[in-house]
């Protein structure tokens, strides 16, 4: 991992930089979002909130090369919450340089710092990059996903 | 569909019920909770707050047969909450007579009357028995999910 | 297992039965075969060769209910052969009683009178009945199969 | 893909060359194999015969760097034989110049010449760089795997 790699909380003078990292991340998912989504979701970033998502961002010598957006929220199954990442994006320009891996210690250090043990996310059973990663640092369970879209 | 099935909020006086079912439920995933975890649960459950876990019990005849246990909560990805169904639980004695599905169209109910469009829940992938039925009112998706417990 | 099931191989005074199961069969899979298909596969099977397709059937009290087809084939990993076993059907209306489980196990007892230690087949992620079977009677292996078809 | 990458069938004189690209394959899996079975793979490799493996080999300017081997065998929903791909390597150090296409391409060449119309190859479900390929060569099919070794 570079010595210049840097996570640290999302602030206001991201913005440009979160709009330009989040963007490219929803085009892997071939998402685009309307403005209101973009202008909801940086707005509720920014306020530190333990019942709102918070973000991290990745930089490398200053410059913003990924993202983290994260939730605790509820679990019936413990009297603590947990911890969801739902977001997670290093610009494919600096794969390989740890970023990635930062951004989920990143996370996993604040949820812990909030009593949260635990931290999960999703991912498509083929985005095969992420997954190299994630079967480093995490556990695989056995479960999917179902929904309903009304 | 019976006639008699109904499902209905969660009350105070369902206790012994809801314990017994959720039990049931637990084990199915080998799992055991502690009595604080229980006491918790049950008082979040019974707050009817848009912002803590809130159950469903399905009875047939007056007898409780079903839970389900879910949380609205924000996603980044649109202005509006989603909805996280966590547990869904018919009595085996019941199975086949429509109380999962009923369930799972109370909650959907609920979420729309909160303006909340989607639904979605884990699985295991050896959960044959529950995907039989999800495969007929919801959709797959290609998610997977991967945890990290420190 | 009732005392009645009989597992032995496909004889020619089987053809019909055999015919109104391997439709069955290929029905669950949404799959109708060229009568050309039915007379090769049907003449393969009754070969008895060890390097053909051979067949069980399954009868309750005389009547058919259940086929395996399989075949001995070349493995590079080892200088016996392994034994594939392409399809495998029991008559819904005798589900449960035990005749798939029988068919794997005379299916097996055939490549072992052959020195042949292994057996495999595919199915389909989402047969649940099948893999509740398969869950009790043989291992889960993390392979998947890709196809190309000119 | 390089103007300098040849895909031939295996031939005697290849013989220590197949022996280190097999074990570096087997060593992905895990596996080593008895001198028993290498002697009698490649004995069977070199007979050239539709009723054994066949194996092709990859090279880059005279340096091999690749194998495929490859069965004909019966399937008993065509008349037709079909193709199973065994085993498919690409020196890491090569990784991305096209190899493993070339060799898929080269048993599917093969299996054409033989009129069979299809070729099909299990791979774990965890084979993040050989799925990448398979995703753009092949369709992933639903089927999933189980053995029983005695």
């Amino acid at each position: 991992m570079s010595e210049a790699l840097v996570i640290r909380p999302l602030r206001a003078e991201d913005e440009a930089d979160w709009r330009r990292l989040w963007t490219a991340y929803l085009q892997f998912y071939d998402t685009t979002l309307p403005e209101e989504v973009f202008q909801t979701a940086f707005s509720r970033l920014l306020e530190q909130n333990n019942r709102e998502f918070q973000g991290l961002i990745a930089t490398v010598d200053g410059v913003a090369v990924g993202l983290a957006h994260f939730l605790f929220h509820r679990t019936l199954w413990a009297t603590t919450d947990t911890c969801y990442l739902m977001d997670l994006f290093a610009d494919p320009n600096v794969r390989g340089q740890g970023v990635g891996r930062a951004l989920i210690e990143g996370v996993r250090q604040r949820a812990l710092a909030a009593d949260i043990p635990s931290l999960y996310w999703m991912t498509q059973e083929f985005n095969y990059p992420g997954r190299t990663l994630y079967d480093k640092v995490a556990e695989k369970t056995p479960f999917i996903v179902y929904e309903i879209n009304s």
